[in-house]
């Protein structure tokens, strides 16, 4: 158990990690700043909340590990904005989407302590806001920790073990690999969300009230956050123009499949798409 | 209330249709066709079902309605078959996911008494067959109802009368109209989910693992059954490489966008994405 547990910028995700440190019994006490003094107040009445803090400086003193829960834009500077206040064997994790420069700068900031380990959720939701967390959010779901190699390897522990201690199945690897991995089973799918939504609005906004229950589960994520997503698409932007490439390749053979009427290949598509999909785990 | 309603080759949608008809009292009779034995013996075992016939002409024999649950490639064929045995009133609809050709050869194949009319229920799953059916399928979807010309207008509100009776949300259009629309919001989706996981396939199959529900939620419809979607496909053809098209250029213009580090454009198409798929009705 950590005596002391902060987290800095709660979103959905931030205010999850709270709940489910809480519920889990993983903390003794949990710290939160927020940007906001509106913000803070309603914090501080929550369950989970033991203390809210004026500034990111003051909310890490004391804390066994430092949450960042900003958006990815957000986090670097954070992280070096707290540096000096923490103790010394304090850790550093955040929940961004691009763990590459984070891992990096994130290790940076720390002065090469060791003691910034990047991680990253695969939970979340196209609701945003500390009010949607959830305490069951990370239940049997991946959470990517990816250390640089100069991490100290009890703070890579550290790390691990918070976020099975949140109910999540834990996977280790480089950074870099994590923004490969990421940019095709999530940027991708959010960019074909948003512009199958895009393109549907220029062709017929009315015919979103014929939708049935398939376009309606295709295009979910596309009501997330535009800016949110801005600026994770910006900070894997290399790796997801070349899963976009990949994709489009594959979108363009079914393309030509159908104007030549080779309805074997056409079907061999589709029976790929389902014998990857039926593999599916159950969902958590 | 129908004396009989026969429903011909029933899936998922056919057993709905029957399923529906009984808890909602919409008809008195329901005779049920199948190809296969032991699946007539099945449905003849269920609560829903008043009877089942070894053929398609015997089945259709005092009906009021017939509903040909059928997959598309099927429908019109189907319709020659029963037509000499229809009884002089009787009104013939289809539950297809196409409707241009199958309702002009469907009129043709009733001897143009105006007494076939085209149906799709916006409505379905990734599952098939009859033991998936459900009766509160059509509740708060859109049928389509798609006449021709020559349509006879009593055959008309008699197939109209039928879908809202089931729980549906009538919307009567043109055949093609109707084939430009699900081009746009059901069959390019199916194409891409199934394209999407293709191509993951085809990156590292092990990746699916650390899915979060984003990919889940975009990808369930490509588990759909290949062999029924290579058929629509075929049928849609043309609509559905023009509607692939238009979609092809959003996605090129965000990867342009992306690619010149236009951020503003970037967000500009994910924030057209989200106003579009924030104005979907309620799930029914």
């Amino acid at each position: 158990m950590l005596d002391q547990l902060t987290i800095l910028a709660p979103g959905l995700v931030g205010a999850s990690v709270a709940r489910a440190a809480k519920a889990r019994g993983v903390a003794g006490r949990i710290v939160i700043w927020a940007r906001r003094a509106e913000t803070r107040l309603a914090l501080g009445e929550q369950p989970w909340c033991s203390a809210t803090c004026e500034t990111p400086g003051e909310a890490v003193k004391g804390a066994d590990l430092v949450v960042i829960a900003a958006p990815v834009d957000l986090i670097v500077d954070l992280a070096r904005k707290v540096a000096p206040f923490l103790k010394k064997d304090a850790v550093v994790c955040d929940v961004g989407s691009v763990k590459g420069e984070i891992s990096r700068l994130g290790h940076e900031a720390m002065g090469g302590s060791g003691h910034f380990v990047g991680a990253h959720p695969m939970a979340g939701s196209e609701k945003t806001g500390w009010e949607n967390g959830s305490e069951s959010l990370f239940e049997g779901r991946t959470c990517f920790v990816t250390p640089v190699e100069a991490s100290d390897p009890r703070a890579v522990k550290k790390v691990v073990s918070f976020w099975r201690d949140l109910g999540a199945e834990v996977v280790t690897l480089e950074p870099d690999r994590h923004d490969e991995i990421v940019a095709h089973i999530s940027h991708l799918p959010q960019v074909l969300a948003s512009s199958l939504c895009a393109f549907l609005s220029a062709r017929d906004p009315g015919w979103r009230n014929f939708a049935g229950g398939g376009l309606r589960d295709t295009t979910r994520i596309a009501s997330s956050d535009p800016k949110l997503w801005k600026t994770i698409l910006a900070e894997n932007r290399d790796e997801l123009l070349r899963a976009l490439r990949g994709f489009q390749d594959e979108l363009q053979g079914l393309q030509a499949a159908l104007a030549n009427r080779d309805y074997v290949e056409v079907t061999a598509r589709l029976e790929r798409g389902r014998a990857y999909r039926d593999k599916f785990r159950p969902a958590p």
